[in-house]
């Protein structure tokens, strides 16, 4: 098999949010696509695309996917980060999108076949009170998920994390500037316990509860919260402290068997390597699009295998359904899958992004095409410019910044 | 003092190779400018500032350095890697410019004052056979070098790091396609010692020699070879192994005490906190571009001075006269210098940039003017426009990809 | 920029307790001040400033901040400890005080400029039973205070910690030989808990409750308590063990997530390296003064950044206003700011070191004007002549030294 | 037995250099002398003694020595440092002789008897040439030394650590202000070992070869040292790298080995617990009066014995016969004793300080008359009146300031 690459583009556009689509076309005409989106730092991975990496894929081999990822990787000498991996990870995509079409077959199967029936999701239940959240989590029941994920806005604190201004889904990021949220690590730890007492006491223990604590929390914060909330059988709590500190975690798992989750921020096996071999964590959230691709991500979670650490990738919006494809393929394949984030995305999302995963019954199933089984509506694409948008920032009562 | 930022621009020039300058502006009219520069991922920075940095800065306080840096990099959520912290590091260069302007006084005395006369540099002497280069060491000598790094053209492998095509100055980065070099290291280890005999024999030990090793071997490859000069007194064995790894220096520190060094690809403290806390390197080669500018920097070098690591910064002519002038300040200034890269600029690249540090008996000397002493020649930047270019791949003999 | 000193003198001075103040003059006329205070052992500190360290200083640059700083440190051979390391702090944060005086800036601009709006003080709520300190917290309260210190006295204890002797503010260091304080444990721990109980019952949870423990406990006794404490969420529990013994923190630190804080009588960060490096606190509680200045604090205090520790400086009244300004302005730089102790001093203290900061809702404001913003009085000072003072000691009740 | 304290006061003489005396007397008008000097920081020790600690003393119970110490540590406050514990020292010890006197017995009894007929000592043999050096060696054996120490200078380097200027005996601190004496750590590891290799060649391996690296290296420097030097078998490598770094030492010992020592610089067991523990050296030099006096230094030691490091005081005639006679019995008594640097003092010094220990066979015997067997002559004290001196400074070629 030798396919030459003869185009290789970069697709920007908003259909409700920024979301960048690597777009590859070999010579015998096969198209693979990747998503490539930094949520807020879009055009960087953009121009790092244009400029620096797709005049190197035109008349390179399609099928040598890992030599491919090496050039990108040691060619560009100046390794890792955000808006490196992302933009390798969206040509690695793509590949293996080819790479299936090519084949024939769903791209799950050249990851060594199907490994489970379903992919277990959790959804986000969030409410402006306590009671809200509540009733939100039974609604998540009610329609079949067996894991919810439950957040509340924290009394006097504007703009909680994970919760939307008008009862509407959560969107984090607004265009314009910015916006400036206030937190107070108090005020939350003082409020939060009470919202899962409530959801074990109304909704029981049949089904999976997870926090995201969204990097707040100091280690020892954060070992007073795990602790806190060990009655309740948290299936995780998730970013429990801001994440490049690998070593930060020792103090929590020393005080707490609440499980923890963490990774969504990570580009790089060398980001988690001491969180996944030191067991400081459960579940990694590596994304197939912030850490360079299936092929980088596949490594990530072959070392958490070993060492008895689950999947459990990052899934919000902010990644298009490109991302998602191919997340499913992975997580249908591996051994060591945990759970899934799904945040449905918004019915112009999915127009300029036909894709056949699907759910049911608090799962979701990858397409059974062959590739990815996602495609990009150029079209489509093209009515929905780029707008620029940023995700919030926090600040203390002080005025200092916090992690957001 | 309140001071508003009221304009912030990148431009792009490329006086014989490319450089990224952040240029701002205050409502008072005090300019202050900082370098941006990734070579060969130029437009990725100039991407990340220009559609998601720039409009940021307009308004906010220019005197607010550390709330900005936080500002920057806590608000992108995505932290880290080579294009964020280039980028954020152009910004916090700048406003360190403007803030000695502010001062009246040159940016080392805000970072504690002077701690020594003359900041010592090593420069670049190479050669295509062993000869060659032991003569260019002289010639350094004879300028008044007191530290020359030193390398040498491997037989049978065409385009070896370090060395210049034509006995000409070494720009690895080539307009047109990455250069494909080849590279094996068992033939490097059989050559490479001869020449740092060769050297000593020719010039004795009363002066600093250094090699660059460029991430090309295993850690146990170096433990040998950094065994095998140990004879010859080496001031450092510079990236004997890819610098990703940090435990990988363990093996080599426990069989040599040829002192290491590593660091110009790091962007942030945790690229290299087991590396000092450990003491598996003896200089940190971080530099003020590359690792998120000098508040950045400053926390690095801080955690060095602590674990006995001196400094060594990068300074070949990827960075532009702006990084070298930021880079004169710090190396002033600090308690646990080492010593700095020096690799002139082209005339033409002096031009762009009108710059007060000189140099004088192998040390170089910053500006005693206010601010960084340095500044762009909008004018002259504008007629050399940016030209696409890359650094080199490596390929081993049967065709893989090897670190360059 | 050069400048000379010209003049560096010692004045000591009591305006109600003991001050030791360093006053640098340079050829230029520019004066700077630094606080050398070192409570019951004042002239010890005298002593060394004036007999070993003013002559040095003498043809000095003034500018040369850090090199001197190691001047004094490295060249006294004979490193560390409470009276060098306060000597060598009176000596740079006069340094500071004229670098910003040059600059024409209050010294946070020169440390990174402004990270917060204002800087979060606690105050010290005390009384001579439970009732009393719960009706003292909510004075505190009322006067805006966020942040508050309860300490009560234990029955059959005379003279605890922290408790006036009139109901009068807390001034422990008496003239005449040190008092001698009864000391009992098990009658500490039969009695504090009951008062965090009672300030949570009547003042709720929306203020940030301290507590310190004066170094007494044992490390298994501590983590009882830490441990009997989580309930109330205390914002600290401060020295609750010797703090010289770095190792003895892991003990309480594995049986409890009470936030922890010590380091007042630190000098340097070697001190501290392993309280921090391995999280055993949460705020480090080192000042200016005691370790050895701004230059070495902020050393200190990066260390702690990267380990997720905050500040919580010392800021009783044994240290003088001189060491409040320079205090607020570390504190109003800093990324990783978390409280500062305040305990205003006397009228009469104020007249003596007339100075720019001011309390406001719960936080103090450092001064706007260049330098650190205080000044002293010499002839206000002069009136109030050197008057010997002591802490007391604590002793057991078989009358066996125990730690005060 | 009840006698307190009637009278304490502190003696300062310079027959030939500073020393400080703390001179006690009790109610039945028996007297003990205590070393409390801190060479080129004399007068703080003196502050700290006359108005903090001596007004204490009076009226104190001279009997409870235990107590005593305990009070003047705890009690400060402001605990450790070299002023500090230097401070105490002199009081420990003074109590210690008295303690001797009264029993009528040698203080080496009360320490549980002899333990060994002689204490080993060790000479200074210094040259401005290797050859000298080699010669003075020589002379030492033929004086009957078996522990020679070797120190040469280094040719470049004016003022060497180690070497008088005029072949005379050295003393490094000078009166008026501090000496700067320029270092170069290539230059000394280019010269050094060859003075080893000759020593061994000319002199054999029958006696005890040492050498001191006065804290100048690195710890990777200092590994490559050690290792170099292990064909000669030193009996120790002392001070390899600053003490104040304890783990520092780990890369040393991981390299080599040759035996280290350190800690003369040391003022508690907290300074060297992880040397100690770890295993990282073989010889601690805590002196009795930089180590808080007899009392403290015993603590030392004991976990010293149990780690299997021996001692190795400090003696150099920046100590007063009053230390040394101390030292004598602290040697004469422990199990684990190593060596004693003993470097004589001037005629005029032990006219001072009139005392009953004595050199014969390379060994020091110490006093067998009561107490310490060492006195202060008041009057001829009086005759040699405080002159300030400061020990030298050490900086690098390019200005900046290194460790001394």
């Amino acid at each position: 098999m030798s396919m030459k690459i003869v185009d290789a583009k970069v697709i920007v556009t908003s259909p409700g949010r920024n979301f960048v689509t690597v777009k590859i076309t070999t010579e015998d005409g096969v198209t693979g696509v990747g998503d490539a989106t930094l949520n807020g730092r879009e055009m960087a991975v953009v121009g790092y695309l244009t400029e620096h990496v797709c005049p190197l894929l035109i008349g390179r081999e399609a099928s040598r996917i890992e030599d491919t990822w090496q050039y990108l990787y040691k060619g560009a000498y100046w390794r890792r980060g955000p808006v490196t991996m992302t933009a390798i990870a969206g040509v690695d995509t793509a590949l293996w999108d080819i790479k299936g079409k090519v084949a024939g077959l769903p791209v799950y199967q050249l990851l060594g076949g199907r490994s489970r029936d379903g992919v277990m999701v959790y959804g986000h239940a969030q409410g402006s009170t306590i009671e809200e959240t509540v009733d939100e989590v039974g609604r998540y029941l009610e329609r079949g998920y067996r894991a919810v994920r439950a957040q509340t806005a924290i009394p006097g604190l504007s703009g909680t994390y994970g919760i939307g201004s008008d009862g509407e889904r959560y969107e984090p990021a607004s265009s314009g500037l910015p916006e400036e949220t206030p937190w107070s690590t108090p005020a939350y730890l003082n409020h939060v316990p009470e919202l899962f007492d409530r959801v074990r006491r109304e909704h029981g223990y049949g089904f999976h509860l997870l926090h995201d604590a969204h990097h707040r929390m100091s280690p020892n914060e954060a070992a007073g919260l795990a602790k806190a909330l060990e009655p309740f059988r948290l299936f995780w709590l998730e970013d429990p402290t801001p994440a490049e500190d690998q070593t930060a975690f020792r103090r929590i798992r020393e005080h707490s068997t609440t499980p923890l989750a963490t990774g969504e921020i990570f580009n790089s096996i060398h980001d988690c390597d001491r969180l996944i071999t030191e067991r400081l964590i459960d579940y990694i959230r590596t994304s197939v699009t912030h850490a360079g691709g299936i092929t980088h991500l596949r490594r990530i979670l072959s070392l958490a295998e070993l060492h008895g650490v689950r999947s459990g990738s990052h899934g919000a919006t902010d990644l298009s359904p490109v991302c998602m494809a191919a997340a499913l393929h992975v997580d249908t394949a591996i051994p060591n899958f945990g759970v899934q984030e799904y945040m449905p995305h918004e019915e112009r999302t999915n127009e300029v992004f036909p894709h056949g995963y699907h759910f049911a019954d608090g799962h979701l199933y990858p397409s059974e095409d062959p590739g990815l089984g996602v495609d990009i509506d150029e079209n489509a694409a093209e009515s929905h410019p780029y707008e620029p948008a940023y995700l919030p920032v926090a600040r203390l009562h002080d005025g200092s910044m916090h992690d957001w």
